[in-house]
């Protein structure tokens, strides 16, 4: 007696714009993963590695670390969102609302706020607008990803597109600072570099200088860390090089870490603006990353400016970011765009 | 000058029944084990993930993984049970007595129940009665498990052989529901699948669909996460391959933690009937894994049902689980049959 | 426009006596770290297991382990001391002042104690005496370390040479025993092993049995872990073979942890007295390690031996120590000199 009991995942037809999925598995976060986050990527961010620093900056403690947020909000929605995607094409309008502290609870919902079948008839797009929540209902992150999906039945309705306008950049008036958090006291020494706002100019190039090899144990090790289980990650039997494909958040968290160097003091991610896994990666590849300046503005809070980045993971030493076709080159892993908040 | 400080472990001369081994390095558990076990099992179950989802079942909070459990309490026995151990040939009466939680301290003994000397005059079997108890003296696990040891001294007497009567499985009436436990305010999307015990039939077979390849670096780090140290796991000059034997256990919580796909609801392991190690498990094989429900049954607790399943995992897609010789077939690793507690 | 924010690390010329170098990345510890050590080692000394084992001892509980404390703050100093080492040349003069407790946040300071440019006119010695602090600016730990270290402009000037007058073993009056420290209830069962400090003859070699092989995955998750980025560790385009060079301390702790096997109540280092990373060690690897007991002495708490002990580990089943030449044999990986406590 065979049983029908496990998830085959939604497909194109089962998202209709207007649904909120409540996402299962909702997570507890400690000391632990903060732990291994530091043993699996060179993270080395002050604000995330000591209590007392972060006291000294207004807040109560160490956060647990923007992308662990990340990675956790978004492991939640693989089983609902992703199962049968073909491809995530894309992040847009993330916002990190609150931060979150050892012991808290984080769940996920995703509302869907867009679709749109592609000509072929076999697949479609699907916007959704993701929220991390907390233990109190606070939302702590929310951002909109879409993705193209198979359809199952391919004779079911085409749906009516609905495709969501979405900002290329969020506004900088709209990036949360973090209650309490106050740089008059920041220490640039401890912090590990002296570069403050100011120091940095727009169009500004800065090659972080380490590379990372990756190893199939790491990346597994930490896509399991999410609950993040698209096999996809795991089974050496889907490829006949035995190779997985590695999670595009892995990648981002080494770009982050290795960025540590030359941007010590962009301390805290406010915000995503847009993001593409260029090209996938393998175990075996060295990560290296560059950052570009596009932006630097004053927050609210005085003291507390904002930086917007561009961060580019390659492999290899690919200097080249697109090709003449306009196509990413076959070196470039991630091109993120995002917002950091730094002591001015 | 050399010393012989080192412990050579027991021989099977070595045990006589009535005898009760206190075991070394009694070990505190806190958030980074539970960390750990996420990152290296794809481990779902919310009770176990979230202490919010484990409060709104009566808990107190999310305790320790109850494999956590198995693994720290067994890997204590090994310098005494199983270091000249041939093979591990079973386990029996196992129940789980009381959850653990984070900055508990476990240690465990282990009582010898029956020796039974082998026709070879080699080597012999030996039963032992392994209590994991927390630093209240509450025994919180105990199972019974069977090594074959050699002798060292072949001349040393053939004891009297003494073999205990064990039950083929735990009653229902014996399994231990944790205090406070109410699954009345129970949420299914949370949890991540619908089906509650009434909706599982006896015989039904689910196939938990993902594969997990396993890496030497992620076995070893579990391995010695429980402090097992027996050296087989290892040690690469062991064999020719320089491939190291994987810790049974490590089967048993990939192949629970896979089965979350199926029975997400199954949510506390609460007695171990019998298991088997049926093949040797080695770096580069995908675990997969099956179930089949043998029982079903309520307990006394109004709402909390027991779900009887074998478990088995397999190496590549091993439909057979024995040959026609009633061996098992070469890819199955592991034949689990267990109960858990499950909402009804 | 290219950006020279990233850290060039420090060349010869640029140390002088009496300089202080606060170093960046403060670090809270918690039961992450630790759960982590006990993936990433065979750790199993019993006061760094159980925090009841631990206040059987008189503690409040379980430190942080030694050798995570001194792995902590050693990785501080890497951009600033060994970004552009030639050599790691010795460790002398080490002293643990006070336990660490999961929540403590260290950092580390390292001040320059002597110089000396070799006759070659391209590199020379560095001394640094490093000092780990806690939260409340207390110093947990303390060592001197001498590092070859390139010269970026050869023009500049020769210094002075100064060379510090170093102790060849701390003085056994000189070494810390932490704060309430008892072993009158001291439990020889729990801890693993019967031999307390009379049961040791100097002299005496221990050899510890097992051996542990090392994977890519594994040294660099460790080496992360301290927040150590130097990039011979992580980056396998460095070499053509693409191995590692596996951190010195990643050794360390390896053969600190095997040695429990023989010396189980050897359980806290107070000191170490010197060391020599003799071969490089690199993934593929397995470890060995054995102990010759050097002297064992009283100290002012009654109760509490020191046991000076040299560990040294090994890749294969290296006997020899050194060839005729005075050299360390091939397999040879480290000579360490160090001084635990122990129960007398």
């Amino acid at each position: 007696m065979t049983s029908n009991k496990t998830n085959a995942g939604r497909f194109f037809e089962d998202y209709a714009v207007g649904d909120v999925i409540r996402h299962a598995v909702p997570r507890t976060l400690s000391g632990g993963e903060r732990a291994l986050y530091h043993a699996l990527y060179p993270a080395r961010h002050a604000l995330y590695s000591s209590d007392q620093f972060a006291q000294s900056c207004g807040l109560r403690g160490s956060p647990i670390d923007d992308m662990i947020v990340f990675h956790t909000v978004f492991g939640k929605t693989v089983p609902d969102i992703s199962l049968n995607a073909v491809a995530n094409l894309g992040y847009a309008e993330a916002r990190f609302l609150k931060p979150v502290w050892p012991g808290d609870t984080l769940r996920s919902t995703s509302e869907v706020i867009g679709v749109k079948q592609n000509s072929n008839g076999r697949t479609g797009v699907v916007w959704v607008l993701t929220r991390g929540l907390n233990q109190h209902d606070d939302v702590v992150l929310e951002y909109v990803r879409w993705v193209m999906v198979r359809k199952n039945n391919l004779d079911a309705p085409v749906p009516h597109a609905v495709i969501p306008e979405l900002s290329d950049v969020v506004p900088v008036s709209e990036l949360n600072v973090p209650e309490g958090l106050d740089f008059s006291a920041y220490d640039t020494e401890l912090a590990g570099e002296a570069h403050r706002l100011g120091d940095y100019a727009v169009g500004e190039i800065i090659d972080h200088v380490d590379g990372v090899t990756v190893e199939e144990a790491e990346h597994m090790l930490a896509t399991r860390l999410w609950q993040n289980t698209a096999k996809v990650h795991f089974d050496a039997t889907n490829r006949p090089d035995g190779k997985r494909l590695i999670y595009g958040g892995h990648v981002i968290s080494m770009a982050r870490a290795l960025s540590f160097n030359g941007l010590a003091n962009a301390q805290i991610i406010a915000g995503i603006n847009s993001g593409a896994h260029a090209n996938p990666c393998f175990a075996g590849d060295t990560i290296r990353a560059w950052s570009e300046v596009l932006e630097t503005a004053q927050t609210a809070v005085p003291g507390v400016g904002a930086i917007r980045l561009r961060l580019v993971a390659t492999k290899g030493d690919a200097g080249i970011l697109r090709g003449d076709d306009g196509k990413y080159a076959p070196d470039v892993l991630l091109d993120l765009d995002y917002w950091a908040l730094m002591p001015t």
